[in-house]
């Protein structure tokens, strides 16, 4: 193992660490009433996932020098409107799963009901979080914020995407439509994690702004491309979620779509212009590529 | 009739005239992709709803002499709240309702996948447009309003009422118990209303929010005991929803806790108590006063 790459272990590792601990400050308490729902939220969203969007805020923070405590409720913002969007989507009426992140999905553990209510206050939560912490020296910036992550999460963003998946599900999609789904479904949240996290700093510059977009567009592209090869791929067991079930349910992916080897492909193209895009920071986007490799060369 | 009542039902009107326009701009055009999602998102929120929670917003707004433009996107707000919670509410997992507003249920005139999008999408939706809008001349008082929405419509509010409602399905609930319920479920959705249209001016005592906050109170648990003794009197065409389900489902109401009669002098009486908390305000109330009667007096 290179040196490089045992930094990078050690910084994700400090992030994943810091982030579930905010997370379950930020949660509230399971003894909280309603119990049953509290207990479900933690359920759903401690002790699991990646973090990519967290550790993508962390890294655009570095470059508008962000406190780490700020970037921890900007993180934690996005990571809850992600979790809620797993619980909505493993539901019977949309995916109907039942393994996520290596436990039964919430709808199973609980029950419908709860699944959905936890999702929808997980939602209000994000919201109550970016609010009502200290996140900007201007009042103004924080508005921005909020904006960013509605606008990202609503019907122009993740949840337009979800809408599009349901509808192309058994149609045969071209690559530009594919694209804009998933632009939408999985892109437009983690370019709001790039953004929120760089936003939490102060020194903030409109083009360097414009460049670390560019940036979260193509790592946002990459994220589902590697999700559909892996899909294709990987085990159930490997990716603590049933594999293969795209293809199953006739729904479009880049490997139904372009095939294997051009979506593998398609994957690096996109981390080259990820790197390309953030090249002019120099080494403060060190985390950055490092999570656009991250991404692309991940076996889970 | 009164001419008090003729001012009123205008004033009314006219609110009601300018939600439905302001709700239809503030709405993604149905033209607009996702068209499934956008057009699903309308028909949840257009042409239907006597839009409580706005006029409560607006007759707030009085005291603190707030401009109309604000007071339509704060009502807008609150208002898209409660129409995500009425669609996913109707949903089968939940109340399993094929009726509102005189209208099939989102999930019977689209689907359930659709309509779990549309209360998701609603929600983002709703503090989209409460950051994207300038509310209040300083930033963080609009801040402010975000939070105050989004700790309404989570775990300790409304979704929190939601799922204690879940629970106690086929249970015995003392009168108490049954306030509690109400007032997460019901009533913090009102308090917000009362409280986001008082902040929309720039007149603001925290006294005078104190007192609105007990107004808000009482009205938003009046509403919901009303609600109930409808449901046991009223006919599925009156009401445009499905009557008698409550009791038909084994869930607890005031009529079913502490009977009919009791629980048309509990209504009476919290009508007396909001119009007590707002009396130190004099004329400057009268609206807030004249809803504290048609919520009570109404017949739908």
């Amino acid at each position: 193992m290179k040196i490089a790459e045992t930094d990078f272990q050690a910084w994700m590792g400090g992030v994943q660490a810091r982030m579930e601990t905010a997370l379950s400050r930020l949660l509230p308490a399971a003894q909280v009433a309603p119990t049953k729902l509290h207990a479900a939220m933690r359920y759903a969203s401690l002790e699991g996932g990646k973090r990519v969007r967290p550790l993508l805020a962390f890294a655009a923070g570095e470059l508008s020098e962000a406190p780490r405590e700020r970037l921890e409720i900007a993180g934690a913002a996005v990571e809850l409107i992600h979790a809620y969007s797993l619980v909505h989507d493993d539901m019977p009426c949309m995916d109907d799963d039942v393994l996520r992140r290596g436990k039964p999905t919430v709808h199973v553990e609980y029950d419908e009901a709860t699944a959905l209510l936890v999702g929808d206050a997980l939602q209000s939560l994000a919201f109550q979080i970016l609010s009502e912490n200290k996140l900007a020296d201007q009042p103004q910036r924080q508005l921005e914020m909020v904006r960013t992550l509605a606008v990202a999460a609503g019907s122009r963003g993740m949840a337009g995407g979800q809408q599009i998946d349901l509808d192309s599900t058994g149609s045969a999609l071209t690559p530009p439509e594919l694209e804009f789904m998933h632009i939408h479904k999985t892109g437009a949240l983690i370019r709001a994690a790039v953004l929120l996290g760089f936003l939490c700093g102060e020194k903030i510059s409109e083009s360097e702004k414009k460049q670390l977009d560019r940036y979260a567009k193509a790592v946002g592209l990459a994220f589902q491309v590697v999700d559909d090869v892996l899909d294709a791929d990987a085990s159930t067991a490997t990716l603590g979620k049933t594999a293969g079930k795209d293809s199953k349910q006739g729904k479009p992916t880049y490997v139904s779509v372009v095939g294997l080897p051009a979506a593998r492909r398609m994957a690096d193209e996109l981390r080259q212009e990820a790197r390309e895009a953030v090249r002019d920071f120099g080494g403060r986007a060190h985390r950055l590529t490092a999570l656009a490799d991250f991404i692309v060369l991940r076996k889970f």
